[in-house]
C-alpha cells in the first residue's frame, strides 16, 4: 500500500519535474547550435530597446491561441520609424503590411504575431494603439505590422478569439528581458515537425573587432520537414517526419521569424540579412513546404537611422554598415534562427485542445540519448 | 409670356440634366481614349461573370466612405479559385493579401475595396463571407485580399466607419450590369487631380482574329499629378496640378486598379498584364508619388483554368495564351485603365465632408472647352 | 565668282539640309513636354561628372549599329562605384549585369548601350577598360553593364560588328557637354513607332526650395505603340501605330532608359526611380509589349556618398533623401524620360539599312502641322 | 621487358592514386544524405534528356578554369524552349540572362558554367551555338545563359583562357550518361569551405504515387562558411571554418546550381523549385556571404509544355503540377543539391595553381573518422 502512494508520489514528482524539465534551455543541456557566441539572455531583447509581450489565450476544450508583440523600441513606433525589410520565405501566408515595409523600407508600428484569421483584429488593434498616442492624433495612415501561423489544429481557429484587448495588453506587456517561450502567446497551439512548437528565441554577438552587434531571433514555429537538432536526425530517428508517413506528417503550417540587430543596416541589406534566416530554418529540416507561410521581418534598432515621421529636413546624415562587413552578421541570423527553433520545440509542452486533439512535446530524454548516440550534448 | 416661362423651365430642365450631367459617360461628350473597341457595356462587367456591388456610407458631416466588391465569378471562388496576379506599383498602401496570390498565383475570395484603416475590417469581413458557404465548413485558412485609398480628407477615416455587416451587403448587391461610378462605395470620399475622384470603369475588346478576349478595368482613384485627358493638358490649362502651387496640390493619395479578362492566363502574365494598368494611369499624368500606394490585382475568369480547392487529381489540364499573343491585351489594360480613371472623374460630384472640407468636381463645361481648344471631343 | 556663288549655293544647300536633318530641338519647334524646367543642355550631362560617348559604325549596305558609353563620374568608377539601380519593365532583353546592381546596390563601370547581340562584346570591352586602370591591378572581379535594344531590321545584327575597340573607344571618347542624339552610337539602327528611333536625351532641375537636384535621362528608343507627342495623337493621325495595320507596325524591340540624378538616393530609392521612367515612356505611347526589353538603370553621382572599392572602415557616413522628398524627383524623370524619347524621333534621320530596308525619319512637318491642329507648338 | 614492368607499375601507380584520388562517391562510404531515394545515376542526367558536357582547361603553372554545359534535351532548345526560372540566392554574380528568363519563363539555349570573367565569351558562342542551326537561320535575338564562379585564386582568371571552341566542345560533348564530378570542367579551379571544390551531382526520385517524378541538381561550388556533411561538423572538427581564422578563411566565392526536372511545371513554381536548392546549401554549411554569388536555374524537360518558337496557334495545352503536390519535389531538390556539393568535394582533388596556390582536396580519411565518431556512414 505504502509503496503504491510512494510510487505515486514519485509518478507525481516525476510528471513535476518533466513539466520544468521542457523550461530547460537547449544549452543547459550541453548541446550548442552553431559556433558564434550568444548574446547575454540569448533572446531578441539582447538588443538593446527590443521589447517581448505575450498574451496566451487558452479556454476550455478548444480555445488554444494568443498573441506576441515585438517593439522594435520602447518610443512612439510611428514617430520615430525603424528601418526594416521582409522576405518572404514561401507566401502561402498572410502578413500584413509587407508591401510598405518594402517600399518605403521602414516600421511603423509594433509587430504582431497570432493565428491566421486573427490577423484582421490584430491589425485593427495596432491602429487603435497607434491612435493612443497624442502624437499622433492628426495621424490617418497606420501600416500594420501582423504576421501568423494557423493553429487550427488544435485550437478553434474559426472562432477567431483572439480581441483587440488581447493584443493591447501583449503590446502593453512587453518587457525586455528574458522571454517566455514554447506555448505561450502566438505559440500557444501551434506545432512543429510533428511535435509542439511555439515560440522560441535566440541571440548572437559578434566579436568586437567585426563591430560587436548583436542579432536576436523570435520564431513562432509551425512547420515541418524532418527535424534535425545540431545536425543529428532526430526526425528520422524517431520515424516521425515528412514522407515518413505520408498520411498524417504534413509538413505545412508556418514559420514566422522575426529579426532584430543593432548593426547600422538600411532596407537593402536589411532584406539580405532577413533572407538568411531561411538557412537556419533549412537547418532544423524545415522544408518550407507548398503549404507553409515563411516569412521574416528584419529591423534595425541603430538609433542614428530612425525615421522620423515629422521631419524638417529633406536629407539626413545616416551611418551604414557597408556591404563587405555583413557576412558575420549573416551567419548570426543563421545560427539564431536555428536556434530560437529548436528553442520552441524544447520549452512547448504537450497540448490538448479542439476536437481532442493532442500534440506531444518533443520526447527531450529520447532527444538526448539521440544527441549522445551522434556524439553531441553532455551525454 | 408663356414661352419664356416654358424656356425658363427648359433651362431648369437643362441645368438638372447637366447636374445629372456629371452621370454622362466621357464617350457620350465624344471624347475617345485610345484606338481600341470598347465591350458592350464599357465596364469591367463586360467580363463574363464579373459582378461589381457598391455600399456608400454617407453620414452626418463627416463620414464619407464605401465599400466597393469585386466578385471574379458568380460561385464560390475559395472552392474555384481563379488565376491571379498582383503588381505593387507603388507599395505606398495596406493592400492585404498580396503575398499569398503572388506565391500561389490565385485569389480565394472576393476582392474589397474601402478605405484604408478599414482594411482590417473588410478582410474580417471575407473570413465571415467565407465561412458561410457549407462547403466552406472546414475551411481554416483564408487569404481576404483588400485594396484602400486614403479618403481622410473627406471622411473621418479614423472612426472606422465600415463594418463588415457593409462589407457583406456590398458583395451580396454585386452585379454583372453596369456600374454605379464617381461617388460610390470605395469612392465615396477620394480625391483625384485635386477634383473629387471615386470609382470608374472601363473595357476593351480585343478584334476576333487575336482572340477576341475581353479586358475590364475597375479603378478607385485618389491620387495626383498633372491630369492629362486624351492627352490635353487639363490640370496645366486650369492651374491645377502638382507642383502649380506646392503647398495645396499633394499628388499623393492611391490608385487601387482590378483588372479582369476571359483570356486564358496564368499568373506570370498576370502579373505582366497587371503591369501595363501602370501605362494608363501615367497617360492621365499621374506620376505615382511617393505617398501614392499604387496596386493592381489581375485575374482570368476562364473556366478551364479554375483551381479546384479540393482536387482529386495530381495535374490539371490548362490552356494557356502564349507570350507572344499578350501585346494586344497590354495594349487594352492600358487604355481600359486611362479611360476608367477619367470616367471616375467625369462621373464624380462635388462632395463636402469633414471639418467642412469641399471637394470640387471635375468643371466638366470648362473640361470640354479645353478639349475642343485642343481639338478633341464634339465641340 | 561663279565659283563661289557656287560654294554659296551649295554651303546654303547643305545648311538646309542639316536644317531639316532634324538637329532641330523639340523646343526649338515650341513643343514642351511637361511642367518642370529643363536643366542646361537639357541633356543627361547636366548631371555634374556625368560624360557620354558614341561610336557610330555605318558600313556598306548592311551595317548599321554603334556603341553608347555613360560614364557616372570621370574617375575610376571600380574603385569608387556610385549607388545604383535597376528597373525591369518588360524582361525580353539581355542586359548584363543586373543582379549584382540590384544585390549590392551599386554600379562599377560605365554603362554601355549597343545592339542585342553584341552585349558579351561590349562586356567584355569592360573588363578590359577595367583592367587598365593601375589600382585596379589585382582585381579578379567586374560586373559590367551592357544594355542592348535589336536594330536587326537595319542592321547585319548576326554578323557582330561591334569590335572591343569601338566599345573603348565610345567610353574614351565620352564627354560631358551637348550630346549628339538620333542615329548615333547605339541608337545608329534603331525604330521607334515605325520611324528612325535612336539616341535621345533631357533632363529636368528640381526647384532650388526642393532641393535644386538636377536629373538627367538617356534613352536609346526601339519599341513601338501608339506615338503620342506632347498628347497628340500623331500615330493615330497619320495611321501608323500599333494596331493599325496588324501585318507591319510590330510593338516590338526595346527601350534602354539611363537616369543619372546629383540627389542623394541610395539603391532603394533608386529603383522607385527608375520605375518612373516607365510612366515617361507610357507618356510617348509606349505599351512595353510582350516583345520589348524595357530597363531602366538609375545611379546616383552624389560625391558624399560613393562606395570605395578598397574601405577601410567598416561605416559609411551618408546623407540620405527622405523618401518624402522624392516627389518631384519622380516626376522629373517622368517628363525627362518623355522628352529624350521625342528627342530621339525629332533628332533622327531616314537609314537605310540590311536587305534594302529603309526607315523614315518621323516627318516633321507633317507633325508640326498635326501638333498646330491639336493647339500645340508654335504653329 | 623491365620497361613494360615500369610501365605496367607506373601504370599501376596511377590507377591507385586516381582511385585513391577520390572518385569514390559518397555512398560508397556509406554515407547517406536525406531520406528520399536518388534515381539510378544519382545525377542530373537522371532526368531524361538531359546531358553534361565539360571541357577542362589547365595549362601550365597557372591556368586551371573549364567550361561546363547542360543541354535541357537533345534537341534545338531555341525551337524547343523549356519552361525555366531563375532564383537569386544572393546576387553578386554575373550570371547572364536572368531578366528574360524569368519575364517570359523559358529558357532558349544550353546553360554554361564557366568563370566569372569568361562569361561574355561564353555567352558569345552560344550565339554561335543558336546560329549553327539551319533552323535558327533568321533567328536575330538569342538569350544566351551564362552561370559562373570565380576561381580566380587558382586559376589566371585575368588571363581570360577560356575560348568560344571550348564552350562548343563542352556543348558538343555533352552526355546524358554518369557526369564527372569534381575538378572538372567549370568546376577546375573552385574552393569550396576551404578544400577543393568542382562539379558535382545528385538526384532524387518521387514515390510513385507522388508522380514519380525525377528531380535532378548539378552545382559549382565555390563558397564557404561551417562545413556540415549529413549534419556532422566537419568544419568545427578540422578548425577550418569562416570566423574560425579571419584571415584565412573567406566564406565568399559562389554557388551555381541547376536543377532540371521531369515534373510539369510551369515558371511560377520552377521558381519556387528553385528557391528552396538554398535550403540543400544551408544543411552543408553554406552561409550565402556578401560576396557569393548564389544562383540557381530550374527547368522542366516535360514535353507537353515545351514552347515552340514558331507557333501557328495563339494558345497551348499544357498539364501543369497543382501548387499542393510540390512539396515533395521541394524536399527533393533540398536534398539532391545538399548531397551534390557535398559529392562535388568528395570528388575534387589536390590542385595547384597561380602564384603557386595548393588548395587541398577534402582530408577524406580524417572526414570519415570524424563521420564514424558522430555516429554516421559505414565506420
Amino acid at each position: 500500500m505504502r509503496r503504491l502512494q510512494l510510487l505515486g508520489f514519485f509518478a507525481f514528482l516525476l510528471i513535476s519535474i518533466s513539466a520544468t524539465a521542457q523550461d530547460q534551455n537547449l544549452r543547459q543541456y550541453g548541446i550548442e547550435i552553431g559556433v558564434m557566441e550568444t548574446d547575454s539572455l540569448n533572446a531578441i531583447t539582447d538588443v538593446a530597446g527590443v521589447k517581448v509581450g505575450h498574451r496566451t489565450i487558452i479556454k476550455g476544450d478548444s480555445i488554444r491561441t494568443g498573441v506576441t508583440a515585438i517593439r522594435p523600441h520602447p518610443g512612439n513606433i510611428f514617430q520615430q520609424k525603424v528601418p526594416a525589410a521582409v522576405y518572404v520565405g514561401n507566401g502561402f501566408g498572410k502578413l500584413a503590411g509587407s508591401t510598405q515595409i518594402e517600399e518605403l523600407g521602414n516600421l511603423e508600428t509594433p509587430i504582431i504575431l497570432t493565428n491566421t484569421l486573427s490577423v484582421p483584429t490584430a491589425a485593427d488593434a495596432l491602429i487603435d494603439y497607434t491612435f493612443q498616442f497624442r502624437e499622433n492624433r492628426n495621424v490617418r495612415s497606420v501600416n500594420p505590422v501582423v504576421g501568423e501561423t494557423n493553429d487550427g489544429y488544435l485550437n478553434d481557429i474559426r472562432g477567431r478569439h483572439v480581441s483587440k484587448e488581447h493584443v493591447l495588453a501583449a503590446i502593453k506587456n512587453a518587457k525586455s528581458d528574458s522571454i517566455k517561450q514554447g506555448n505561450v502567446g502566438a505559440g500557444t497551439g501551434t506545432i512543429a515537425f510533428g511535435f509542439k512548437g511555439g515560440i522560441g528565441t535566440a541571440s548572437r554577438k559578434l566579436p568586437a573587432d567585426m563591430g560587436g552587434y548583436t542579432v536576436g531571433v523570435l520564431v513562432q514555429s509551425n512547420f515541418g520537414g524532418v527535424l534535425q537538432i545540431s545536425g543529428v536526425p532526430i526526425g528520422k530517428e524517431l520515424n516521425k517526419y515528412y514522407l515518413s508517413d505520408r498520411l498524417n506528417e504534413s509538413p505545412d503550417g508556418s514559420c514566422m521569424i522575426i529579426v532584430a540587430t543593432d548593426a547600422p543596416l538600411a532596407a537593402r541589406n536589411l532584406e539580405r540579412l532577413a533572407k538568411r534566416a531561411v538557412l537556419g530554418l533549412a537547418k532544423t529540416g524545415g522544408i518550407a513546404s507548398n503549404g507553409s507561410g515563411d516569412y521574416i521581418i528584419a529591423f534595425s534598432t541603430a538609433k542614428e537611422n530612425r525615421i522620423s515621421h515629422q521631419s524638417a529636413n529633406r536629407t539626413q546624415e545616416k551611418t551604414i554598415l557597408k556591404n563587405n562587413a555583413l557576412s558575420p552578421l549573416f551567419m548570426a541570423v543563421n545560427e539564431a534562427t536555428e536556434e530560437a527553433i529548436i528553442n520552441s520545440l524544447f520549452q512547448a509542452q504537450t497540448m490538448s485542445g479542439r476536437n481532442g486533439h493532442t500534440i506531444n512535446e518533443l520526447p527531450v530524454d529520447s532527444v538526448l540519448k539521440l544527441m549522445g548516440k551522434y556524439g553531441r550534448g553532455s551525454q
